[in-house]
Order: structure tokens, then C-alpha cells, then sequence
């Protein structure tokens, strides 16, 4: 048993070996053929993007009409969606002083692996032909795929600095997974709505993360402390970030939305509620401060939560005044989250968040699907109309008789499905991330791009000019090493 | 009478206090909560953004096509037009080398607060049904909120560095409240077509600015000169800000003209002029240094002369060569601004220009007015055909029977309209601003993100190696605060 | 004989003078209003953008709706494709340390002026109306000239840092000249398609840009060799290159497919086909290193090549899978191309190829071409509809017995002749930029903003505070102007 436990803990325990070169190549390799022969054995395009059946709808349907295919209601929103993803979430987490490549890079390779088994996994779930076996995808496909993505670049924010691209790419592929399971419960058999994704992308992809992250504690990480903060430009590169994220969230909670008044009303409601954050973690982040100094970290984050907790209700008539209250009541919490509980869960909790996840996904996430739930709930036949309220919550089908208050209930359930999944799936999934096989950096060695990339010399600095004077000769020696030699003559 | 003149002396030279950490907070407060009682009061969904009232008027027009919905004609260019306002200018204010943090942050929060305040101030003048006492909001009421908005941007390019985050909400209150009166003055009551704001936004916000930065002048601003300049990288992130104007202009200047040809007019005339702007830029700099070589200064602003230019004559049917020769003329106007005005209006008028906005703004949005008043007045039947006359210059209702020439006299008066908001306006706002109570900058502490932010410490440089020789010892110590000490044994 | 060899060796090699103050505003002046005047003479607004010409249209086909204009199908396409011009080659082309100003600036000059002489150039060639001799324009024109200025700029991408100004405005005239020649070859006399541009393009701009650097090989260009590289900052900025154009190459491949499908179809199979192409380039790049570092030349690079390779075959039915395949296959290619090509060809060629187009755009172009004519082959009536392939394939008027082999065949020729007209058009060019007028830099000044722009002083390092001890005096004089002296007393 002793020594069971001891071959246990040298297993886990032992020399980190970051080296990648086997392991990285391969996963690639080997996850990019899967992706080929699951694709030609599965997804095809569907109605409004193969020539021929295009042809044939516009003929059975009597019409000349490009302009009503799917691609031009969504396009636009499906680019601004696919900035977020890629510029968005990568840029954000450009911010820590020697991590950029990391942050920019291995989201960039996250998302590209991760929209292909999204496609996958969620078109067997939501568009598989049972006649022919086979997937149809679109625009409306891509959007959901770059969705999927989101939950694991969330997810990422928690582990930044701290994991191998191999264990990111098991990260991804288990949270894709997960997350089309999770959406096809919360969407499919639940019948929620959820198209700016509270629930699905922000609730789940936050305690997704945590959970990875609260498995992969590492006791002796104040080692890398001295990475583990911005510098000036690094700052600014971030708030690239931060500024996309923000410009474009109206685009992603009405990405999917219905076409017409749906996606029209989606976008105020995100434009809105957005803008009130901004003042309120202004706010709060210059009270918490000696002198009333802003705080980067809290512009960077705080900024976007009002964008996260609109993403259930902004297809609800929530009302422009009530989108502004989301955004005011979420920026606040999210800023005092920033400011008094990733400190405390790191305490406490032994909960390592780089980016402060919790704060602006976990906990928005899950009061904007609450707040969806309530929006819901409200609802009726005044505000929406009979037809509206019908097509806004798809009360069709099987689902014809259902009321607005049981909706409600069904939206709160399904948040609360979202975090189950989340937790129990990160905590599944942080176990097998603790195998050694990983090539996860050293507690001393975390937060550093020297670790996984060819990182180039340090920017050439002024070489200063040592002059002679009276009895001593300084001599300025090789300067692109980096070092200059003092020596007496 | 000595003793009261003493007493305001005093009042408004006293030491400077930058702690903004009650008066910051108090006022994002105070004014995003005024704004959600107002928006409850009332900001409302419009006909095609509400659920019931969309689906009624299908209904009432027999139709089932949601793409004639305004938000799919608008939202690709709204979505053009917000990355401009937050990143556009944004970023084009990260040039000098230790406002950064300021220059894209409070960007970030004008606009945040400023949009919220045009909603309801343009909702008043221009959308308030009497009846219901409600302001109905769609994609277009974002588009002007967002362009109201640019009005107190362009105020923010003269005083950057120089001004609290307090002061910039107040010049943001008054600049949208007082762009609100000039737009209903100019374009309700004069009947102006100003599509792309060369008037209403660009010589307004400009003139606006630049009376307050006159009244706000500074004596001894030079004690801050170490500051104002670029570094490398700060210039390079300010390229982010000027290309993202420089591309979306024709967005810009489309965004909210007619739909079909005005709109695509719009975004021709302005691409054409942009283009032409950027050679003779070029030029100009390259004349101006020794040795030819360009400044960066110029390539950053004047480039983007000629939209400011075309603001209000891109929807008319001025010809592509008219917009060349548009961007041509603005760009060497607005270059020679830079090398020899903006100089000139420190020196001779004791007005201190930061970002040099009367360069890039004020004259090019001045001349953008007069070329539409030409522009306007020149047109002809021949030209335009009977309804598209009719349909370009609105000559409907109370308006049916002005002549072009007419037209073209109003569009003159209302470029002067707007000049005079802008400068008394902002003579008025610079002297509320003077009141030593919103913890501005001392002379000396200009340009510095020290004192509203926290700032990380710096870069860390390659620790320098002092070897110990002969006699001496060279004692390398603690490096991270920034200063090493050298001590002879 | 000897002596005429004599003064042409010294003509051609005398001392290098970069001083462009005369040459660079006279070739901008000269040229920006001689395209006032070919404008004038020539460009008129089309029938969907003249306001006379599109309400008769609209009376003519008995339409109200404004949204069947063109540019609700092609401008938020349009804008995409603008990004990737400005920003996202811009960017791509500030990774040098010291070349940023250049990679970004010169840039922006090049495409301004490019697409102005484009719209001519493209204008003459296929929509001047014989009767009036007038060019129409619409926003589909403006996505033409965007394109036809990408050739220049991938040229511009071998010569990155070792041509003047004026030299790259001499590129661009001639590269937009041969773009417009042998694009009427391909597209209109040979009748290939070519909607993204592999052909056109990416292999037309790839070996016009080799054959221009071969010719202007610099045996000494060692003598630079310590600026040509990156900084840790600099390749942050150029991972902002890399993903606007990798996001938006959708966009680009499908800006001007057929209306429906075609859009649709090409931005599909670009999207599937760039997020193979990083999965491998990611694995071959880790692969190549010791301890399986990335190396951010191929992240930023090959990662696009994916997009490259389907310029021609995004709009045909290649399939998603037949997409990832493609992908798979050229990320592959040019990351072994970074790694082995390049190099090899510097050694064995004499060919200096600063940003790798040889492994990106060169070869993947060709590529591109070649897939293009297989899959055109390969179309069946079955796959395609008989209306989808006569459409897809534009198999109508001279054209419309064509068969697909037959159409195959042409591709394939069509890809040949653009590689030619790049070779030999960049031979003819880059003897014309050998003449010793044109103010190029020194072998051992390559890479230097300084020869070209007025480069701001160094970022202020830390004032290292020099205590005074014992004996020695150690005084710290005007660190702005970057050295210390240390003295004794």
C-alpha cells in the first residue's frame, strides 16, 4: 500500500518534462486525419450552400431570390462572431508580460481544432439526415461551431500559463464534447432558448474551467509569480481584446436569433446593456484603489459581463431599461469578483484563475441565465403578441402547450444543468490531465513562452555608452548578449 | 475687490488633487443610474426591433420577408461604425508614449456613457411620439448615438493627457447634449442632408475641442514635454487606430444614407477620396523633413482627411473624380495643418492641440460642409433625375419646393451653425471645466498614466551584469525597483 | 568595351543615396493627378449606384426593394476583404524589429494608390461601355481593385525592408498593369474562374515578387542581418496580420461568387479548409525544433495556407472534407517550405525572399490553381444540377458547349500563364528598379525604419540611479539622450 502509494506519487510527481515534440505533432496529426475521413463520411452542404439543391428550392419555391438565403441574414454576424473567437479571446489574454505568443497562439490552436469536432458533434446531435446518415451544414453551423469553441477558450482563461498546447487540445476535445451534450439537453429536450449562450457557452466554459483548473492546483506557483502580471504594451495589446469582444457581443447574442425582429432586438439589448457596464466597473474599479486609480485588469474584464449576462434574455423583450439594469448589476459584480473573490478562491479554495474566469463568465453565465429564466417567466400575450410569443420561445410542436411560466422553470433548469456539466466534466477531465504525459511546464516555469516557442531575443536596448575617465576603462562588451563587463584599468 | 481677486487666484490656482476616487465613482454613478430611470421612462423598442409590432406590420404590408427589416440594410455598417468609435479612435490616441492606458481607456469610457446620453437626447428631438410620450429605438438609433458620440472623441484628440476622467464625462455630457440641438437645428429646421456628419460631428466636435483645450490653455505645459512623443511600439499601435478609420470611413459616411444607391454611393465616393488623401500625405511629408523621410504624425491623421471631407457630400452625386480631387486637396490642407498650423495656434493663440484635431477635424469637416453647400447647389436634374432629387435632398413635405441652389445656401448656413455650437459651446464647457473640483492634471504631470492608472512596473530589461574587476565591486541589486547601485569594496 | 562595362559597373553601384525628398513627392504628386484626370476622363458611377440610373432601374423591373442592390450582397464581403488589405498584409509585415513603420506604412501607400490605377486598369479591360467610353463602378469593382492591389503587396512582402518608397510605387504601377492583363487572359479569354484569386493572385504576385527579388539580389545583405528578425513584441503585432487575414479569407474567397450559394458555398469550404492548415502547421513546426518549440514564422505564415489553396476551388463543389484535405496538404507544404525552401533558395538561387511568399502565397497559389482545374474536371451533372453547373462554371454565350474536362484543362493553362506573367514581368520590373535613381538603402542598412521615417527616440529605459560611494562619483547625465558616463573624482 506504502509503496503503491509511493510509485503513485513519483508517477505524478516526477521531473516535468516539457518537451513536445513527439506529443504535439502527433495529436495534430493524428486528430486532423480523424477530422478528414469523419468529415467525408458525414457532413455535407446543406440546402442554401450546394449549388444543385439551392437551384431546386428556388425553383419549388417560385422565387429568383438570392438575397433571402441564410447567408445574407447571418454572415455579417457569423465574421464579427468568428473576430471574437480568434482576435477577441486571443488578444485578451495577450496580457501577462512573457505569455503573449501563448495566449494569442494556442487559442488561435484551440479554436481551429475545435470548430471541426464542433461541427461533428454538433451536427450528430442536431442535424444528422437518419435517411442518409449524413450532417448539413451552413453559416447558421459555422456561427454554433465557433460557439462551441467559446466554451473551451473560457475554460483556457483559467489554466493561461500553466498547461502544455497537448493538454489544451484534450481540453478542447472534451469540452466540445461535452458541450454539444450539454446544448443538445439544455436546447433540444429542455427547449430552452439560449442564443447569446449564458448558459451553454459562458456558465458551462467558466466552471468547466475552474473545475479543470481546482484538479490542477499547483502548491508551489508564487515560483512563477514574477510572470504573472502585465507590462505597459502587453496591457494594450489586451485591451484589443476587450475592445473586439466588446464591440461585437451584439453580434454574437443575435448571431442565431430569429431573423428579422429577433436579431434586430438582440443587438440593442446587448449594445445597451454593454455600455452600462463600462461606467460601473469604472466605477468600482477607481473606489477600490488609493487615489481612485483604474485598474487595467477590471477595463480589460469587468467590462464585457454586461455582453455574458445578456446572452439568454437579449431575443427577450427585456426592454432597453432592463437591459441597462443587467449591465449595471452584472459590472458590479463582476468587478467585485476581480477584486475580492478569485483572491479568495485562490485562498481558500486552492483555485487558480488566471484570467478571472469566474468573474466574467462562471458567475455572469449563470445570472444571465437565471435572468433569461425570469425574463421568461414574465412574459405575455401583451408585450409579444400571440404570434410573437410563439415564435420567440418556439412554442411549436411539442412544445404548443406550454406556458411562459414553465418556460422560466425550464430555463433555470437548464443553467443549472450547464454548471453540472461544467464541474463534473472539468473535474473529469483535470484528472486526466494530471497524468505525466502531458509535457505541462514546472511550477517555476509557468506563464513563459521560452517553454513551448522559439521566443526571439530581447528587444535590442540602448547600448549605453560607458566613457573613460581619469584611471578606468569601461569597456561595453557584446552587448546583444546582454551583459556589460566593468573593468579597471 | 484685491482681496476677491486674490481669493479666485487662489481658488483656481491651488494645488492640484488627481484623486478622482470619490468624484469618479459619484459621477458613473450618479449618471447610469439617471439613465436607466430615463430609459424606463422612455426608451422603447421600434416597430422593427418589437416582437408585436414586427409581426403586425408583416401582417399589415402581406409580406413574410424579414430582410426588409432596416437591420439587415444597417447592421454590417453600424458594426463598422462602433469599431471605429472604440477602436478607431481609440487606438489613434495610443500614440504617445505614457497615455496609453488613457488614450484608449477613456475613449472607451466617453463613448460607454455618451452613447447612452444620445439615445435619449436624439430620441427627444428626432423620435419622440407625442402621444405615447415614448422614444422608439432601432439599428439606425445606434448608428447616431455611436456618431454623437464621435463629436465628444474628436473634443477628447485636443485635450488628451491634459484632463481628469471626471472632466472628460462632463465635456461628453455637454458635447452630446449640445450636438443633440445643433443636429435638430441643422438638419430638421435648415432641412441639411449631412449623412456623414462633415458638419454635425467633425467641424462641431473639432471647434468644440478646441475652444475648450483654448480656455484650459496651459503655461507651462512644457514641464510635461518629456511625455508628449511616441516610442516605436506606441506609434505602431496608433497605425491599429488609423487604419481602422481609414477602412470603415466609407461605412462611416454610408452608414445612415438612403437605402439602395445612397448608401452605396456613399461608400464609393468616400474609398475614392481616402485613397487620394494617403498620396498627397505622403508627399507632404516627405517634402517637409530633411532627407524625405515620412513622419509618422502625418501618415496617422492627414491620411484620413478626405472622409471627414466627404461627410456630407458622399451621398450626393459628386463623381468619383470629384472625390479624388475631394481627398486631395484636404490631404495637403490638413498636412500643412500639422507642420506649420497647429505650431502656429500654440504659439500665437496659446492653444494646445495634443492630438492636432484642427488639423484632421475642424478645417476638413469645415471644408466637408462647404463642398456639400457646392455640391448640393450644383446639382441638376439632368443629373440626378426628377425623384432622385426629390429622394437625395428630401425635398419633400414643407420642403417640396426648394431649389438645389436654395439647398446649397442652407447647407453653407449649417456648417456655420455648427461651428458656432462648437466654439461657444466649448468656450462655456472649458470654463465649468477651470473650477478646480475634477482633479486634473498639474503642468508637470501631463501625459502620464500614472496618475489615473495603475501602471505596471516596467518592462523588465535585461538585468545588466556588472562584473567585478580588480578593485571593485559592482553590486547588482534589486532590479525590479528599478535602480542599481554601484559600491566600491 | 571595358570601359563602357566600367562606368555601368559604376553607374549601377555608386554610392546608394536614399534621399527621397524630390523623387517620392514627385512620382505621388504626378501620379495622384494624372489619376484625377484618367477619372475624370473615364469612371462613372454604375447603374446600382447613380441615383438616376438605379430609380429607373427599379421602375424598369417593377421593384421597390433596394435590397436586390449589389451591395447588400457584396459590401459587408467588401469591408472584410479591405481589412485584409490594409490590416491584415499591413500587419503580417510588422514583425522586423525595426521594420514595423515600413512593413505597415508603406503598405497602406502601395494599396492607395494601387486600387485608384486598378479601377482604371480593371475598368478598361472589362466594364468600359464602347458607346460612351465611360467605366461604370459599383462595389463589386471596389473588391477588384482591392484584390488587384493584393498582388503588389505580396510582391512587396520579398522585397519587405530593402526597397525605397518609390521603387514599391514602380511594384505596384507595373504589378497592377500585368494583374489586369493577364486577369482579362484568364478569366475572360481563357474563361477560367478564379473567385479568390489563387491564380490571379496569390501565384501572379508570388513569382512576381521572387523574380523582382532575384534580380535585386544583394551579395551583402549579411551586413544587415542583425535587423532581420523580430522582437517579442513586434511578432505580437504581426499574429494581428496573420489572424484578420486568416478570419476574413472567407470573405475573401467569396466576396465575388454568385449570388446564394456561390457566396455561401466558398466562404464554407475556406473556413473548413484554414483551420486544417493550422492543426498542421502547428505540428510540423514543433516537430522541426528541439524540444518541439513553436516557431512563430510558421504560426503567422502557413497557417494561411489553407485559404491560399482554395482561392480558385471554394466556390466548386470540392466538399468539406475535399477542403480539409486541402488545407492539410499545403500547411504542410509551407511550413516544410519556411523551414527547407527558403533557405535553399537564398543559398542556391541567390534569392532573398524577406517574408517566405515563396512558401505562402508562390507555391500555395500554384497549388491552388492545379486543385482548381482537378475539381472543375471532375464536376458531374449529377453533383451539380444541369442549371448549377452551367452557372458555377458560366457556361453560357461563346462558352457553352464547353465541357468540364475541357474546363479543367483551361484552369490548369490559366495557372501556367499567371505564373509566367509573374516571372517575366518581375524580371523586366526588377531590372527597371536597378537603375541607381530611385534612392534604395545600402546592403548594410536593409531593415531600418530609420533610412525612411522619422523614428521617435528609444523607449525610456530605467534611469539607472548610479550611487554615489566612497571614493567614486558616479554621475548620470541626460538619460534621454540615451548614455551615461560614469566619472571619477
Amino acid at each position: 500500500m506504502g509503496s503503491c502509494c509511493d510509485a503513485m506519487c513519483n508517477f505524478f510527481g516526477r521531473q516535468k518534462n516539457t518537451n513536445v515534440r513527439i506529443s504535439l505533432p502527433a495529436v495534430c496529426f493524428v486528430w486532423q486525419i480523424a477530422m478528414i475521413i469523419l468529415f467525408g463520411v458525414f457532413i455535407r452542404y446543406d440546402k442554401e450552400s450546394d449549388v444543385r439543391l439551392w437551384h431546386e428550392y428556388k425553383k419549388s419555391h417560385n422565387t429568383t431570390s438570392d438575397i433571402e438565403n441564410d447567408f445574407y441574414f447571418r454572415y455579417p454576424s457569423f465574421q464579427d462572431v468568428h473576430v471574437m473567437i480568434f482576435v477577441g479571446f486571443g488578444f485578451l489574454m495577450t496580457f501577462l508580460k512573457r505569455y503573449s505568443f501563448g495566449g494569442v497562439g494556442f487559442n488561435f490552436l484551440i479554436a481551429a481544432f475545435g470548430l471541426q469536432w464542433a461541427l461533428l458533434m454538433q451536427g450528430w446531435f442536431h442535424s444528422l439526415d437518419l435517411d442518409t446518415g449524413k450532417i448539413s451544414i451552413g453559416v447558421e453551423s459555422l456561427i454554433n461551431a465557433d460557439f462551441c469553441c467559446a466554451g473551451s477558450l473560457i475554460a483556457y482563461g483559467a489554466l493561461l500559463g500553466k498547461v502544455s498546447p497537448v493538454q489544451l487540445l484534450v481540453v478542447t476535445l472534451f469540452g466540445v464534447t461535452l458541450f454539444a451534450v450539454e446544448e443538445f439537453i439544455i436546447l433540444d429536450l429542455l427547449h430552452c432558448r439560449d442564443a447569446g449562450g449564458s448558459m451553454v457557452i459562458h456558465a458551462f466554459g467558466g466552471y468547466y474551467g475552474l473545475a479543470i483548473s481546482w484538479v490542477l492546483y499547483r502548491p508551489n506557483l508564487n515560483l512563477s509569480k514574477m510572470r504573472n502580471g502585465s507590462v505597459y504594451h502587453s496591457d494594450v495589446f489586451a485591451m484589443i481584446g476587450t475592445l473586439f469582444l466588446w464591440m461585437f457581443w451584439p453580434s454574437f447574442n443575435s448571431a442565431i436569433t430569429d431573423h428579422g425582429d429577433g436579431q434586430h432586438r438582440a443587438a440593442i439589448n446587448t449594445y445597451i446593456a454593454l455600455a452600462s457596464s463600462v461606467l460601473v466597473t469604472v466605477a468600482i474599479s477607481s473606489m477600490s484603489q488609493k487615489h481612485g486609480k483604474l485598474d487595467m485588469v477590471h477595463i480589460q474584464n469587468a467590462t464585457l459581463a454586461g455582453g455574458v449576462a445578456m446572452g439568454t434574455a437579449a431575443e427577450f423583450m427585456i426592454t432597453p431599461y432592463g437591459a441597462l439594469i443587467v449591465g449595471f448589476c452584472t459590472g458590479i459584480i463582476s468587478t467585485f469578483g476581480y477584486l475580492f473573490v478569485t483572491p479568495f478562491l485562490e485562498r481558500a479554495l486552492k483555485l487558480q484563475d488566471t484570467c478571472g474566469i469566474h468573474n466574467l463568465h462562471a458567475v455572469p453565465g449563470m445570472l444571465g441565465g437565471f435572468i433569461g429564466a425570469i425574463v421568461a417567466a414574465a412574459a405575455t400575450v401583451d408585450v409579444y403578441g400571440r404570434e410573437g410569443l410563439i415564435s420567440v420561445f418556439d412554442f411549436e410542436g411539442d412544445f404548443a402547450d406550454r406556458t411562459v411560466g414553465t418556460q422560466g422553470g425550464f430555463q433555470a433548469a437548464g443553467t443549472c444543468v450547464s454548471i453540472a456539466f461544467g464541474l463534473v466534466g472539468g473535474a473529469i477531465v483535470g484528472f486526466i490531465l494530471k497524468f505525466p504525459i502531458w509535457g505541462d511546464p514546472a511550477d517555476d516555469n509557468c506563464y513563459d513562452d521560452e517553454v513551448y516557442w522559439e521566443v526571439p531575443e530581447e528587444e535590442e536596448t540602448i547600448p549605453p555608452v560607458l566613457e573613460y575617465n581619469n584611471h578606468m576603462t569601461y569597456k561595453h562588451q557584446d552587448i546583444t548578449e546582454s551583459n556589460f563587463s566593468v573593468e579597471q584599468s
